[in-house]
């Protein structure tokens, strides 16, 4: 115990501050983490899209991969910014937009034939969250950042399904779900996470970093996800 | 790399489900987190209360120490559960209750002479924070779980103040504090954040146990609080 080292954190990044209080009155060495950022677990973290005001604080973290749950293409900015870092980049495209189907009402008089809008989960591909859940499940890609647009739907998606893995129960998956969606939260979204199907996962290690003395030596098999874009040789 | 080994998480721990959903179909395992827990930093944790039906999860974080920011006695059934898993106990007594000043209204015509109600953050006491943030900065802690009653004001002052440390900006600071707020956040919970000295503890090393090859290898000083009510060698 007494030879357990201590890790530096977050030395000298220098970020901008515009506004001089207490909080930032030691420089201009305050971080800025990108919104609705929080810790899933030791090596996870999750948050909105991050830009260029984040990079020091994301440099902090030693990330060394990042999922992109986005379609669009990856700014250059940030591009440049992984590639300085030797960050790999995962990126699984999913259309961040409620998908919409008009639902006929069989409750209405057949005069008032009417169709009514209603959320679908359709939008969210079990497949595509299932492979990025092999993702975040290897060790070697941690430390690892998962993001969206905001943080709150796709994220909250993957997050709860990661949670089902960890076997929290329902209510406290969708009350953490509900709780980064802050006050978005979606129905089809929980509706997702509850139908998950995990069967083809559970098998799978699960790694929970805070706790280095529980090792059991089971090393995961080699991850078969290139990155979308690129790779580099790690540099951490 | 190919060395790293994966960690089990949450094996075979049981706890009653009352719904069954396919999110517990897999069998009667689900883990029940404590009411607002959330994961703070790689080997530190936050929540409300824990209760007996906590016990399972708080038993799969393989916890070395809770930080306890109520004032009152602990609970038996928690006692039993810390001494039966080896988990040291941190009271650091702080009354959770709004406490009002009456505040003169310099506004008002002399006519209308009256005292408006005003919140105070002087119930939180800043040595008591430093204090127990000492104990949270300590790896030899971890993992560790901060927690008070609904894990909003006191637990949210705390991780506001550990923030601050690790050099957020405020505004996120303060985002963070909200976001478990969930609706009750204090004005002067935020004002006590921002205020709060930190000049005594920055000198120390900070732990960010989710980026193990950046050891520096510096080892903190021993922990010099005993714990209030018992001790027991970590099994762990």
């Amino acid at each position: 115990m007494a030879n357990e080292a201590s890790e530096s954190f977050a030395g000298g990044i220098s970020t901008p501050q515009k506004k001089k209080s207490p909080a930032n009155e030691d420089g201009d060495d305050a971080l800025v983490p990108p919104l609705n950022f929080a810790t899933v677990d030791g090596g996870i973290f999750r948050s909105g899209f991050p830009d260029s005001a984040n990079f020091g604080f994301l440099k902090s973290l030693r990330l060394r991969s990042i999922i992109c749950l986005c379609p669009d293409k990856y700014p250059e900015a940030n591009v440049q910014f992984l590639k300085a870092n030797g960050i790999m980049l995962y990126q699984f495209g999913i259309d961040g937009s409620k998908m919409h189907l008009f639902v006929k009402n069989t409750l209405c008089s057949p005069i008032d034939d009417k169709y009514y809008e209603q959320e679908s989960s359709t939008n969210i591909p079990q497949e595509t969250i299932r492979e990025a859940l092999k993702v975040v499940l290897d060790v070697r890609n941690h430390p690892l950042l998962i993001h969206c647009k905001r943080g709150k739907h796709r994220t909250g998606c993957l997050v709860g399904c990661l949670r089902r893995l960890q076997q929290w129960c329902l209510p406290s998956i969708l009350d953490e779900y509900q709780s980064l969606a802050a006050g978005k939260a979606r129905e089809s979204d929980q509706r997702f996470i509850e139908l998950f199907d995990i069967s083809s996962l559970k098998h799978r290690p699960l790694s929970f970093s805070c706790s280095p003395k529980n090792h059991i030596g089971v090393v995961q098999k080699a991850v078969s996800y290139p990155p979308l874009e690129y790779y580099h040789e790690e540099s951490l």
